[in-house]
């Protein structure tokens, strides 16, 4: 009760990075989400040469304050957190690497900070942020979907890249070079050009022959563009159907507390304690 | 009882233009339908060069009766409801005036008038016109399946398009501009058409390595596409097993009568009184 | 019973013709199936310029065979049942007339003989013919689903279509006639094909505002694709469902015999009057 | 009991060979897979020209040195199984035949040995290798309402085709050969790329009625797309039923032993006879 007065910096620091139930939480990770959507944006523009040529000046002078003020961050998260290591080799914690690293690497390697634009990965933080409940109930329907389908569609999708390698060589010696079907890696990836309906046209059957085949192939394509979606939209079926029924008497209102020693952040409102290493939770 | 004598012609012109109930109010719908049908295609022929040059007076002069109907038709809309603004406000009200406004500003800004297109909105009115319960049943039950599964696909369409921003960066970084990804923004854009299994061709990789990451987009998108069927197709059922069951006591015969005070036009028939407003409706 | 051996010549062709019960019946069955088949291989070939300028009289004289044997089987068909006008306006009445109009027709009007693959749609009565139950009861619960979701599907290719226009109108002020969005029609076709996710690519936006527009269209369209999908499926599945459960009790088995008098070709076996006009079947 | 000391080379072999239970067996097993991993590759590389004219002796040498290896094992699994015709008829008899044919008849016919590339199909042994227990029920759930659906999908199909047959003879005779529809098989073949959504552009429509008739084959192929879709989800969702229940009291380990007479290899931990043909199964 009374450790509350006795909060150091450390912690107030660590309440603002880390939630956002405090108003300077919030401030904290809606300029932190502002300034990622920005420094995007920033290195798209700079792609554009047009662009690149009026203003090079500018964009990178912002770019590099953006990554200083990342960099500070990233420090920051580092001390505020009692296992520094754990937080280092979290989800977040790799993204948030991935997303200074870049363009100190571009003073070694031109033409690398491109990469700067893996920054986007940081932007997931939003579910996290907005506090949306039903945004995180709706991606955790999906995800366990998906977690729940992964082995069938890899069972599906091995099947696929098999299918691919054998039409593409069947292709490649029907077709040959003279129609762009030049050797078996390219045939195997206009295989899979057609076979997933994308169909760019760069490479296109000109013998009868081929052409016929190829009508096998994408019949065939759109035979099986069945099976994940069955897949998934029956695993999701049984996902809803399951959530529905124990969550009338399992609904508790999970704020962004984190805990200091062990990075959880699924407390429910009221908690004193981390339910999981039995830390103790600060509240204002 | 004795009041539906009393009607004035404001009451009756209501009748005309909102419900469609009466014979007179069927027939305006219909000629309505025909007058939007006729006025898209005429803005349609008029962007055809061959077919503008030769018939440029007879498309402008019908363009420009349809518009003044449109406008007349609007002013009667105002002037026959109770609470004017809030036609003005509604969905329908916003539509009908931006089917008039680009006609008229044609005359100050050249090149705008092709906007007139704009006009396809109100043909959504045939819903509510043909009175046909069975569309209005599949349509209610469309919408609320894509209502439930909207937070659903917004993650979906989030993680999509951040996945986009990468990969396309990636691509940039790999092809480069002599293959046309030439800047970033340009290298999304590819990303999505991929994705999305659109595969325009405009653009396409050139070297292996672009190829086999191209492959793995494709398949990406070829496994995500099964999301947001599996997510729309669960909530769908479950939408049409609620509606099937409370369905036998509720069924009521709904008209077009529409309240004169608050727009509402979702009546049981033999209904005296607005059911939201407590207004009078009047009946022939 | 003993009315078996009083058969007239029209009963035994009509039994024949109309049903895959008897050996005769059988063959007759087969053969009209491979001269269909082969017929539609003759069009095809005949198209074929190099083919067609080397055997250009035997495709012809072996289509006029073909055509003139339709034409013998289209008359007995009509003098072999009780209601020939029945036949006349039924379904496969139709595609028989069909199937051998266009090579007459082809004497006064050059070209039009193409339209002898019409006959390709004789081809659906491989389906009674080949007396699957199976492949009935498929396509039954198929057409079943079909028809359930028919509103549905409409209100929602209604939807697309009005979002076509929209976007098309769009996409051509935006992008104009130097990226061959030369007129609204045009713009409208671009719009279908971004929508449905074909993506020929013969058009494709230039401008980095069209190029974004364009994004928003495929994302859209790979929203979208999930609605008729979700529809019939969740359709289909309560269509399963209802046939599972009175199933048990309710196997017949359903020959080809066909009525002479109504035509209705579902009879059980063993059946001795046509459960829909009384009229007596014949057995060998 | 006792038999397991007189086991013969034979034997030992054959439980190397065909089993994975033994770390004998288990590392046979990843050889093999490494093997023919391998051997793609190097066809694939092989077909690349560049690649081919600096490494063709090294490439060349090692296919020969992998076929060789595989003529032993093939000559081997012959050897060491009881009942040899009913292992050279079995799935993966004839795909490790295949594998090894093309090599040496490109001795006679030059260019054929890229069907080398038909070796893929023996990765499909991995399913089997690595006695994934879930890749198995996966892949089992996959295949059982692959074959509930087969039926319904070939109706489907058999619908696809002959719809494409009759809009590729109308598009054929719309557009003719300056569109680049030069005869009938092509346009036929346009139309399955345009049906099935995967729109190469090579061949696109010119003329207005054409576009337009497009505009309705694409918006056809985005309707029955859902069919499919539906069909399998539909089915999979009542397999994944089926199977929930009788699970719990089912659940048996089975390990990939291979019986000697049968080749049936999907006994239970523990089994000392084949259930299929009585004979005694050999433990280590």
């Amino acid at each position: 009760m009374n450790d509350k007065h006795h909060k150091n910096w450390k912690d107030k620091l660590h309440e603002i990075i880390y939630e956002a139930d405090t108003p300077a939480g919030k401030l904290f990770d809606v300029i932190l989400l502002v300034t990622i959507l920005a420094s995007i944006i920033l290195v798209m523009l700079e792609s554009v040469k047009s662009i690149d040529v009026k203003y090079h000046n500018f964009l990178n002078i912002s770019e590099w304050v953006i990554t200083i003020l990342f960099t500070i961050e990233y420090v920051l998260r580092i001390i505020t957190v009692k296992k520094p290591l754990k937080y280092i080799t979290s989800f977040y914690g790799i993204i948030d690497l991935l997303s200074t690293i870049p363009k100190y690497l571009s003073l070694i390697f031109a033409g690398t900070h491109a990469l700067v634009a893996l920054r986007a990965l940081r932007l997931l933080r939003i579910f996290r942020i907005l506090k949306l409940a039903r945004f995180l109930g709706a991606s955790n329907m999906l995800s366990s979907a998906l977690k729940a389908s992964r082995v069938k569609i890899s069972v599906f999708l091995f099947a696929v890249i098999i299918l691919a390698v054998i039409l593409g060589t069947i292709m490649y010696l029907v077709e040959g070079e003279d129609s762009g079907f030049d050797n078996i890696p390219k045939s195997v990836y206009w295989c899979i050009v057609t076979l997933t309906t994308v169909g760019f046209g760069d490479i296109t059957p000109q013998t009868p022959l081929g052409q016929f085949i190829a009508s096998l192939v994408m019949i065939l394509g759109y035979g099986i563009i069945a099976v994940p979606t069955g897949i998934v939209s029956a695993e999701y079926s049984s996902q809803s159907k399951q959530k529905e029924e124990p969550k009338k008497d399992k609904v508790v209102h999970v704020n962004t507390q984190c805990c200091v020693n062990c990075l959880n952040d699924k407390h429910q409102d009221g908690a004193e304690f981390c339910y999981k290493c039995g830390c103790k939770l600060h509240h204002d």
